[in-house]
């Protein structure tokens, strides 16, 4: 998304794989028309698909709504699809960031250079990388590749709900909270309410870790354990989160109080009952199938982030030798990757480490 | 229930209302079986009722069942149900309570004098009193009628699934945390796993604060709000929580880890989910019948707890002209009791105050 220079503009992947990018910019695309400083037209870059015998960007251009990634929501008139992704940053001042974390440092290098010498962004990514020196956040990258200012903004954000414009809530984590708050603007509605924290690590990390734990709700669902396991699931898992958080953030102090905005508890929460790779866990229960098979099968060839996520961290503990302190984290990993038998998480609760 | 003489014996007053008196007494009963300095035999009073020209403590004492609040499952034989309260209590050193809150000062009062001189008691009792000067634990009555120390044990432990010994965690709440480890000891098990901590007001609070909660996730599900509304909602409920806990606990210092302990967020998403507050309060909005209506028709005329505590609050709110900094806990009595329109949570959270 790109807002043409009048004070500020704004560019952005929207996610092919989900219906998270054409949810945000139908709020962006509403904001930017009422918001004085910022330009009203709005570039979102869309990977170009064949609909039909139509190209996706004209269908949205001339029809103002997603037919493909969010049917049945009409997207504000100022939204212009841009297919080519230099086009859509060019001049930008703002930076929308919502795609699949695999593609981000392709995309990243095909806009260094487009972009303003003011531009700042924000990314909606949720995942890590493993890098040599063990943890990399997805907005490091975009950081080291862009060389701009990065938040990152995670809640319990469902898209398919926000679109519906059902109440919801959101954390911003800003390094530079002047960013921060100028996202939060641009990105806020009574129905979309947002907090801005400076523990910008936390925030984005929750939103990885938090698909490892909604696996292992899955499983508790596939094991039928019932409601105290899996409230004990979540709460341990939660548990892992922060500590994990403690020992790899990268920007000092994690405070515990981030794990109580949306990003953390509420987010936790909505994907562990809601999303999918909860559901894609029972589903690995019920059916014995694998997880690769169920991504074909259930999410049409999408790529859970949960499992994903679980692999990432597994070796970035082995490489800390601190598999043992993540006992959840790491059956996860062995119970989708590894053949370990899903019954085993319970005797991984019944001996997780109390000092958490 | 009572264990007679041989280190420690122990009293308590199973539930008539709910499944917990006698899901609590199979763990108990099992380990005085095998704990050296516990004695054996574990009196439980029982309220006597006649089922089917029987009485219930007789058919507890041969058939080991509590047919009436825990069909299905047998009691160890060491449990001994007793009808006469105070010849339950009498000589008893370790008393438990799990009684709804309502009778606990007349059960006091029958109480006091039989127990041993070094009585301790722990309270499963979910519930807060409105008093002349404001709060009063449910703790606080049994320590002042009793004169003894008092624990308090809360989490995510719905009734039915402890009996069916599924994995769950729960919280110790002591003032004195011997008291705490050692009725830890006696009620852990590895499928029941047990955390102390000192902040029991705290602990206390939760369990009954988190009801209120229960029933806004239960108009959430009534109004079809979906998963983020009612993430947000139980993230909201939580930081009244927190905040209440804070201007209110007795005990000096509240600390925010008691909230991620299973009684704070863990007990919190197993009764946002599956309790009988969530499931009145969704019935609540989608039949439009008033509370007292349908706790006689669902539930068979037993008192919910979260529409009555959030009466209690409100009172104690309202004594300290603090009724504005809990918008949640105000909409879920006003609701509930003042036929305050239920889609009128809604605006209450997109307000909340953001400073909690």
């Amino acid at each position: 998304m790109r807002i043409s220079p009048v004070h500020t503009s704004l560019s952005a992947c929207p996610c092919q794989h989900d219906y998270r990018g054409s949810a945000i910019a139908r709020i962006i695309g509403d904001n930017a028309r009422t918001l004085q400083h910022i330009a009203t037209t709005v570039k979102m870059w869309v990977f170009e698909e064949n609909i039909n015998g139509r190209k996706l960007s004209d269908i949205i251009n001339t029809e103002h709504e997603n037919v493909k990634y969010l049917p049945g929501y009409k997207l504000p008139e100022n939204v212009v699809a841009v297919p080519k992704l230099s086009d859509a940053a060019m001049g930008a001042d703002l930076l929308v960031f919502v795609v699949p974390h695999q593609f981000i440092r392709t995309l990243c290098d095909e806009m260094v250079g487009c972009v303003s010498a003011r531009a700042r962004g924000i990314t909606l990514i949720k995942g890590i990388y493993e890098g040599p020196e063990g943890l990399r956040l997805i907005s490091d990258v975009i950081r080291e590749k862009m060389e701009i200012d990065v938040s990152v903004l995670m809640g319990a954000n469902i898209a398919n709900e926000v679109a519906a414009e059902k109440f919801c809530e959101s954390t911003i984590g800003s390094r530079n909270v002047e960013n921060g708050l100028l996202f939060k603007e641009l990105l806020t509605t009574p129905n979309f309410r947002i907090t801005v924290v400076e523990d910008a690590d936390t925030v984005e990390l929750c939103g990885a870790l938090k698909n490892i734990v909604a696996v292992s709700a899955g499983f508790c669902d596939g094991l039928q354990c019932g409601d105290n396991t899996k409230a004990a699931v979540i709460r341990l898992g939660l548990m892992e989160m922060i500590t994990f958080a403690q020992l790899f953030s990268k920007n000092g102090v994690v405070s515990t109080s981030t794990f109580l905005e949306s990003c953390g508890v509420a987010d936790l929460i909505a994907t562990c009952y809601g999303g999918r790779n909860r559901r894609a866990a029972e589903a690995f229960v019920r059916t014995g199938k694998s997880i690769e098979v169920l991504e074909k099968e259930i999410f049409n060839g999408q790529k859970l982030q949960g499992p994903a996520t679980s692999a990432e961290v597994y070796r970035i503990l082995q490489q800390k030798c601190l598999v043992n302190r993540f006992p959840l984290f790491t059956a996860v990993y062995q119970i989708c990757f590894e053949k370990r038998p899903v019954q085993e998480m319970i005797s991984c609760l019944q001996s997780h480490p109390e000092d958490m």
